[in-house]
C-alpha cells in the first residue's frame, strides 16, 4: 500500500484483505497500543512502522541457513529477506563441490564446522533446510550452541530446548487448511 | 507416533509438541465429535483418521503447479504430498526447454494452455509458485476458470473469487514469529 502511495486504510479493507473481521483487526492491533482512529483509520506509514517494531524487525538479524538444497536458494535468490532486514550470514552444507564456494556472496561451511562457526552473540536465527530426517539432529546441535531460534520444513514435531524458539512450515500443512475448506463445497456440488 | 508404534497418546502430551495447552487441544478436538477418552487420552491411529477426516484427507485430490522454478522442484520431489492423498496432475511454465516435457513423471505445459488444460472438475487445487509480481494474474486465470483452492507463496494479499480458497505461506512472514519471540528476550539479555 505504501509503495502505491496509499495513505490510510480502514480496519474494514483490512479484515477483507486478511480474510478475518474489521472488528478482530482492531481488537489484535489495540493489544500493541492505540494506533488508529475512529472513523478514519490508519495511517498506513505509521502502521507499518508500528508492526515492524512489534515484530521486532526494525533492527538487524544475523541468520544462518543449514542446507544448500532447492529449498534455501529460493532463501537466497529471494528479495524478500533484505528487505526485512534479515542478513543471511553463512550456509552450511555437506556438499564438497560446495564447501569453501559462496553462493550469491555468502560463504558455505561443512556441516563439521556448525558449532566453530556459528556464533550464537552475532547469529540470533537458523533456517533449517535439510531433509526431514535430519531435522532434529540439526536442532540439537543448533541448540547445544545457544542458537535461539530455528524455523524448520517438515510436517513433524521436534524436540528443542526449553529456550529456543522453534517454528515450522510444511506447504502440506497449508494444503491441509485448503482442502478442509474445499471438502465441504464439493461435497455439496455433488449432492 | 503411528510409525514408532505408539498407541494412545494425552492431550499433555499433544499441548507440549504443539506448543499450547493440554485444555486447548481438547477443547479444539472435541469442536469436531469426541474421540478422547478421559484420563487414557486419544487412540494414534484413530485420532490420526479423524484429522485425516476432518482435513478431507481422506480422498484424493488433484493438484496442478504453475512455475516449475525451484521451489516447485521441492515439492515435486517430497514424498509428503503422495503420502497425503495429493496427486500432482500437471506443471505449467513457461520455459521452452521444460514445454513438453517431464519432471518425475509430471508433464509441463506451456501457460498459454492453462485455460484448455486444467479441468476444474477434476484438478481441485493449484500451488502457484511464480514471482511474487505475477501471483494475482495467475488467481486471475485460474478464478476464471473456477479452481476453487489455491496456494501462493509471497508476503502479499491477493484478490480472488468470493468462491475462491486462496491462503499464502512465506517464509518471512513465519521468520517474523521467530523474531516477534526473540526480540523480547535478546532485550533482556542486552540489558
Amino acid at each position: 500500500m505504501e509503495n502505491a502511495g496509499v495513505q490510510t486504510v480502514s480496519s474494514q479493507r483490512l479484515g477483507k484483505i486478511e480474510g478475518v473481521n474489521p472488528s478482530q483487526i482492531r481488537k489484535d492491533l489495540s493489544m500493541f497500543g492505540s494506533f488508529g482512529h475512529r472513523g478514519f483509520g490508519y495511517e498506513v506509514s505509521q502502521l507499518k512502522a508500528h508492526i515492524t517494531e512489534i515484530l521486532g524487525l526494525n533492527r538487524k538479524w544475523s541468520l544462518v541457513i543449514i542446507g544448500a538444497g532447492q529449498l534455501s536458494n529460493v532463501f537466497i535468490n529471494s528479495g524478500a529477506f533484505r528487505k526485512r532486514n534479515l542478513r543471511i550470514r553463512k550456509i552450511f552444507d555437506d556438499t564438497p563441490e560446495l564447501i569453501g564456494k559462496k553462493i550469491k556472496g555468502i560463504s558455505v561451511s561443512g556441516m563439521k564446522n556448525l558449532e566453530e562457526e556459528i556464533d550464537p552473540e552475532t547469529d540470533n536465527l537458523a533456517i533449517i533446510a535439510v531433509p526431514p530426517n535430519r531435522v532434529q539432529s540439526v536442532i540439537d546441535r543448533l541448540g547445544k550452541i545457544g542458537i535461539k531460534g530455528a524455523l524448520y520444513f517438515a510436517a513433524r514435531a521436534v524436540n528443542a530446548p526449553e529456550d529456543m524458539v522453534v517454528v515450522n512450515q510444511d506447504v502440506s500443512v497449508e494444503l491441509g487448511t485448503l482442502t478442509y475448506h474445499l471438502k465441504a463445497r464439493i461435497n455439496q456440488g455433488a449432492g
